[in-house]
């Protein structure tokens, strides 16, 4: 199925935009436009003549270019008509934001609907749904007001959701993390497009590099495995799944009225299919994150780097812990090593470069590291609060990493200063961590999608 | 043994404080004038007359005032002579932070140090260590400058860490996490004054809540299961245990020189002295959190309330994962609430006030759960992307906590925004979390800590 135009339509009409800022189809306009969004806007209001100095349609028909996307936000049971206008203008891509239909009982309105855009081959996203946002083009409908959800820059994950506010909180977090999107779905009752023919376009997407998936029920399984088999041949898929407890899938029944299945068949499928399981909403970023940056690793020989022995001990126990291996280096690399750096320095796995380590330190270790056939993934602690490293330690590890010879991974601790040799770190394609666990987790989620596959 | 006078010292020599600003002396004269250090601050060194517009003195022996505490940053093969002078003018408490000891097989100059200053019945944490942060009399002789360790403000936690590397940059960190700091001590060599030492002193110390630990090896196992035992009884023990691989364990013996034991040992130990275990140090500051803020728990029956389906459904999951029970309201407060609550709202567990939640319905929700008896503790999932929820959510959470009837944890996950009022309701002992699952296993600690107490 062909979701381009949700993501990229040079031409969107808005239906049930008010002139009171707190409705729905209000804000969604007005992110559009503080977004800058480039495409064409057309609204549709059948009590209004102007909102914010635009011109306001009566209805869809009165409209007399091409709309490449309606969205709808007018009260349930006056969806259907809006529908029928979409079918009069050969409008084939819909996102109904409203809700009122199965998820709160009204079963009948949600089949009507699903017959209806049937007959009129129209592609539905929702009801019940925040919709779509896409980091390019700024196309975005969620209602939900950019001084509350801020909107996070272009990468490559992209992030399908079941619930509407995991997605809005996972996007405004994503701002203030550093996390890179490109396009975002939440599809609420998955009336016609359900979660797979999402999952299915994104493997064709090229700005898409990692798909991110929070699922609570899956509407049709077989298709599911079917796709995600072929998906994750091409990217990785990484799944959290809402509801493995009985509790919590009694607490899905309540909230959505589907039915989850068991962790067993769950995790059992997923692990057929090839996807990734997190276990917590942050496990996800974090393996989406190297998933997304890192370059392939040839094997699971992790060698350390550190400036702290206590990170160097805490980085090798993960390591162990996560049945990762320990790169032993050659023994031409030791002697060099032995030869060139500081006595002091400890030169083995963890490579402790100790406290009073300088920039020129980490580049010769790592330099040899590199190169030492020995190692397939550098692990590398840089802890900034020494005042011997110098701040173009960064660009020394970008340079470094854009040889693209093995993944290099950074993990550093610490407060404001850190964050932003992190940030410029990750600008340029290093995955880095606060913590070394969650960085050698995240390794693991790496070799195991790339080795396995 | 008395360890006071290490963090409230109201006069302080620093021996070995050069001209040269990159300096480890000069680093800690400069934090110490940087912080507003109210004590007297008097510098040593032979060879320099005024340092920043300051008098210099030859040797300690020359100061005729009374020194509380002597920071020594000398040459290790100096280190004695200036002890020496330390016994001659009665100074009780002695931080070496100079290295060149046992860590680097100096044994016998390690053994001479240990001998001395048991001879002069002298107070000595180190040598080779960072030494200690107080952050109220803002005392520090960390030699890291405050650009780039920033000094974390006032709080019930205090940490003793093994490896001055995680110890700083833990520090860092809580600057911007938040973390409310007490006390910090790196121990180093650990030649007189031991993890055990320390881990007594803090039991008894008023402004420290809750003890965190990073540990490598235990220098006398027995003493330190004693202490430890006593210890939990009044305040909580987290540790986080360095080396538990055998890997892990070789890494720790080439970077300090000492042996550490297996994970079944240590593990026993921790148990059987009542003290909790992290996994990571994410974790232990995920613990320390709750247990600095949170009252005291009656049970472990969790009610949850959720303004996101999502959220609700992850936070059941963890619960029944964690061995935690979820909370079953009684007849009359389900009743009450549902007569009380739109329709739209689900009155259960998790209770989910949705999307279009106010503070209002938050406050209801929260009053009502408090009230009822069949609850010991609220987890709130509260999402600030929806503009429904006013700010003033903050002002009444803190005061529904105030009542200290049962602790409230809160979920937020977000950015700028969500950091903001989330930091305002740490700032009023109400412990957050931005993932439900990190909220859940702090819960767990928690009621383990308390209702096994």
């Amino acid at each position: 199925m062909d979701l381009e135009k949700f993501f990229k339509a040079k031409s969107v009409a808005i239906v049930g935009v008010s002139k009171d800022p707190k409705k729905v189809g209000h804000v969604i306009f007005r992110n559009l436009l503080d977004a800058n969004f480039h495409g064409k806007l057309f609204l549709v209001n059948p009590n209004a003549y102007e909102i914010l100095n635009r011109e306001v349609y009566k209805s869809l028909t009165e409209i007399r270019e091409e709309i490449e996307l309606a969205v709808i936000a007018v009260p349930a049971k006056k969806v259907l008509d809006v529908i029928k206008d979409c079918g009069k203008r050969k409008i084939k891509n819909v996102v109904v934001v409203s809700s009122g239909f199965k998820e709160i009982g009204n079963e009948k309105l949600e089949l009507q609907l699903k017959e209806l855009v049937t007959k009129l081959k129209i592609n539905l996203i929702g009801p019940n749904c925040l919709g779509v946002f896409d980091a390019i083009t700024k196309l975005d409908t969620l209602f939900l007001p950019r001084y509350r959800l801020k909107r996070p820059s272009s990468g490559g994950v992209s992030f399908i959701s079941q619930s509407g506010a995991i997605g809005s909180a996972i996007l405004d977090l994503a701002t203030t993390e550093n996390y890179g999107i490109s396009k975002f779905v939440s599809y609420g009752n998955a009336t016609t497009i359900d979660e797979s023919d999402i999952l299915e376009y994104l493997s064709h997407d090229k700005e898409t590099k990692v798909i991110c998936m929070y699922l609570e029920g899956i509407k049709d399984g077989k298709k599911f495995i079917q796709i995600a088999k072929k998906v994750t041949k091409m990217k990785p898929i990484i799944v959290i799944k809402g509801g493995l407890t009985q509790e919590g899938s009694k607490a899905i029944l309540s909230h959505t009225g589907s039915l989850a299945g068991t962790e067993e068949v769950y995790y059992g499928a997923f692990k057929q299919s090839g996807i990734i399981i997190a276990h917590s909403l942050k496990e996800m970023f974090n393996y989406a994150k190297i998933l997304e940056k890192s370059i392939l690793p040839k094997g699971d020989r992790v060698q350390i780097i550190t400036n702290g022995g206590g990170y160097g001990v805490l980085s090798t126990d993960a390591i162990i812990k996560n049945n990762l291996k320990m790169a032993e280096l050659s023994k031409d690399t030791l002697i060099k090593l032995k030869k060139i750096m500081p006595e002091i320095v400890i030169v083995g796995n963890p490579m402790d470069l100790v406290g009073d380590a300088t920039t020129e330190r980490y580049q010769v270790a790592i330099e040899n590291c590199l190169d030492d056939k020995n190692s397939d993934i550098l692990l590398v602690n840089l802890l900034y609060q020494t005042p011997l490293i110098s701040t173009d330690v960064v660009d020394i590890i970008t340079e470094l990493n854009d040889l693209k010879k093995k993944p290099i991974i950074v993990v550093s601790t610490g407060g404001e200063f850190t964050e932003l040799l992190k940030k410029t770190l990750e600008n340029n394609n290093i995955p880095c961590y606060t913590f070394p666990e969650e960085a050698v987790n995240s390794i693991k989620a790496l070799t195991d999608y790339y080795l396995k596959k």
